[in-house]
């Protein structure tokens, strides 16, 4: 762990470490993802079944054998206790409550001349899910990933997950029986991406593919990117905070182990002007590490990614977290919002002392898969727009191509497109 | 050029042929690419000065030789005819106002247990445009990246542009000054591409690329996609027309041109339920040709990849265009409204008889990079939330907390991630 002074000789060197974070080198598992992709295009479901002996230890006789029954996830879901059933549709609930805020809208605006221009906002046709499976295989996954699709309109949502010796994962399918999802495989990898990329015997192809995954789905994703749209490329999960002497070093300390406790490549990030607050966080860590049953990840990822920054005040805490950029941040200060405007990249923001990152991985509402690795600068979390697209609209009168008609057909003339300027010349009527 | 009836017998085939239309190879030219891209990487201007002189025939010695100097922006500004200039502020302020209509607003709402939750939209630091050089140098293009850059609020615009001889396209000089653009770089091709994404001694590395190109450029930016955010993976120019007789021939003749001129890989393809028009169409297309200085390019585009499909009625028109997908969509009948929610897929929609494709290149507003090659079924316009990315907002209160707290740490522990539980826990009061 880097426990460190932003006053500290050596603090910039520390600090780029932190930057380098989660940086995935796809370069390794290209060909390997490039010869998977290639097998699926050729040999579909053939192609399918092979990997699956291979890599999941079952076999596949029929293509049949690929979908999951809906009965079954009704009866997964029968048999999944009332008191989570009440959990996952207060989740399901508030997700997409939410998400239906977040839907845009077509819109249109007019011109006097009788211009009319706008634009049409439209689901895509197909949307194909990657939920993981085995030991992470999450319900909240699949929530998160299947109601922006339902809210957008997606008519054809198909789910792909990897399904280890043929046995699902029950809580995954009460899920799909709650979301009301029907075509769902047991398909996994690299394989599912080009599956649904390019579509199989009985597994149609899809527009959109969104979801998380290892270093092979990932770049599986970036592969098909052009072929289809993806969500974006996200690598392992990250939470930052920034805090004041008012927070509460048990909590900040659990909230940090919260990412620690997902995977040993999870970065745990606190920055804060309080030393007290720092040093007491790092006790608390110890405390609450001998607590959890996933120690041994969340030790090896707090040691090896963790990091605790004291800074000589908040502003140059939050300049530090702004080039950081994290999947998560939580702002536990004394006045969070009076923050916030100057709080430039994050996934996601967290504010203030009850508000801790894990209540937006379940019921909340906003989505939980989120820019990773700095990406934050630049991509948005999950949300329906993913599932939508966008067309231009432009319809002109008779008088409105009469006033801007000269100055198209000069530009285009002076662009050398003689085609483009008559065609708006032979409309001009004096 | 594929001039036929849906009723024919090899009509699917022939119809299948457009669908693959634009779909590029690009594993033949991923490996220079590659190397390109890693040459960029490890030796920065070295490797740009030694591409730009094997490239474009010219030897940059400092590195400030890359850059175009503001003062002959302003030089060429200056020099151009008033009527162009005229046109070109027209152009500018048309796109701009059609642009800021089009910005997404940061936006939260509140629940009376104290919960807060929203969205923050905010432009990204920087962002790199690519506009292509020689021959193919359009100051629209320019507009039409930079405007939406600038209405979204990004700070630090970039672009870079090849010059082949060292000689910068003069109009090009003039639109950078007439949009306020001050650092353009004589970079072209995957090395420019390679420059914005991972900067230089004297380019900064950027957000989000943008802008066309060709099979270089697009291979370039679908390999540094995750890095940077990219605009979308684009191909060859192409029209669609939906028409009904009250459309005029000689009209849509010459549109379908206006694509045909740009490339010889353009796709110009009119569907109809009128055989009359379709006749009619065919020979205008062969007098407006002759009339073309652009005539042996738009001809062999025409010949190869042009196509007039006479189909049973105007429905049937609009399903096969929906599978078209295409970039620009002209819709030339008598009541284009009426048809408008049943048209799934386009880039931009031309509705009515005075809406030519060109008006949407030059002073409609809209943008005129928009998706091809069937893409528009997942990609939108180019448009100013590509230089804008959005954070989630979260703020519970302790008695929101209270509310749904356990049902979150239920589903937390379900998934055995105990930290989540834990973090929540600590926090719900009694």
């Amino acid at each position: 762990m880097i426990f460190t002074d932003s006053k500290s000789s050596n603090f910039r060197a520390e600090f780029e470490e932190l930057l380098q974070r989660g940086k995935m080198d796809i370069a390794h598992v290209s060909a390997i993802v490039g010869n998977i992709i290639g097998e699926i295009r050729t040999d579909k479901n053939k192609a399918l079944k092979e990997h699956i002996a291979k890599f999941d230890n079952w076999t596949p006789v029929d293509d049949s054998d690929l979908k999951i029954s809906t009965e079954s996830m009704k009866i997964a879901y029968d048999n999944i206790d009332e008191k989570l059933k009440k959990a996952l549709h207060l989740s399901y609930d508030r997700i997409k409550a939410y998400h239906e805020k977040q839907k845009p809208k077509s819109w249109f605006d007019t011109e006097e001349n009788g211009t009319i221009l706008g634009q049409k906002v439209t689901a895509v046709d197909s949307a194909g899910l990657y939920i993981p499976g085995g030991k992470a295989a999450y319900p909240s996954s699949l929530l998160m990933n299947v109601i922006p699709a339902q809210v957008a309109g997606v008519e054809n949502i198909v789910v792909c997950t990897p399904t280890p010796d043929n046995e699902p994962n029950e809580l995954l399918l009460a899920a799909c029986h709650l979301c009301g999802v029907e075509q769902v495989y047991k398909v996994g990898g690299a394989s599912a991406i080009a599956a649904m990329a390019y579509g199989t015997e009985n597994i149609p192809k899809v527009d959109v593919i969104t979801g998380p995954g290892n270093i092979f789905v990932a770049t599986a994703k970036k592969m098909v990117f052009g072929d289809v749209n993806i969500d974006m490329i996200a690598g392992p999960s990250e939470i930052g905070i920034l805090a004041d002497e008012s927070a509460n070093a048990n909590h900040l300390a659990i909230d940090l182990l919260s990412q620690a406790e997902h995977d040993e490549m999870a970065s745990s990030i606190l920055i804060t002007p309080s030393q007290k607050l720092a040093d007491e966080v790092k006790i608390e860590l110890e405390v609450w590490l001998q607590k959890l049953p996933r120690q041994e990840i969340a030790r090896k990822s707090i040691e090896e990614r963790g990091a605790i920054i004291v800074t000589s005040d908040m502003d140059e805490a939050i300049a530090l977290m702004n080039e950081i950029a994290p999947e998560h941040l939580e702002v536990a200060t004394a006045s969070p919002f009076e923050l916030l405007p100057f709080i430039k990249h994050a996934g996601a923001i967290f504010l203030g002392h009850n508000t801790p990152e894990a209540i937006g991985d379940y019921v909340a509402g906003p989505n939980h898969t989120l820019p990773t690795g700095g990406t934050a600068k630049f991509f948005s979390p999950l949300g329906v727009e993913n599932f939508m697209k966008k067309t231009s609209i432009i319809s002109f009168s008779q008088k409105a191509i009469n006033e801007v008609g000269e100055e198209c057909a000069l530009i285009a003339n002076t662009e050398g497109l003689t085609a483009h300027e008559q065609s708006v010349r032979v409309r001009l009527k004096k």
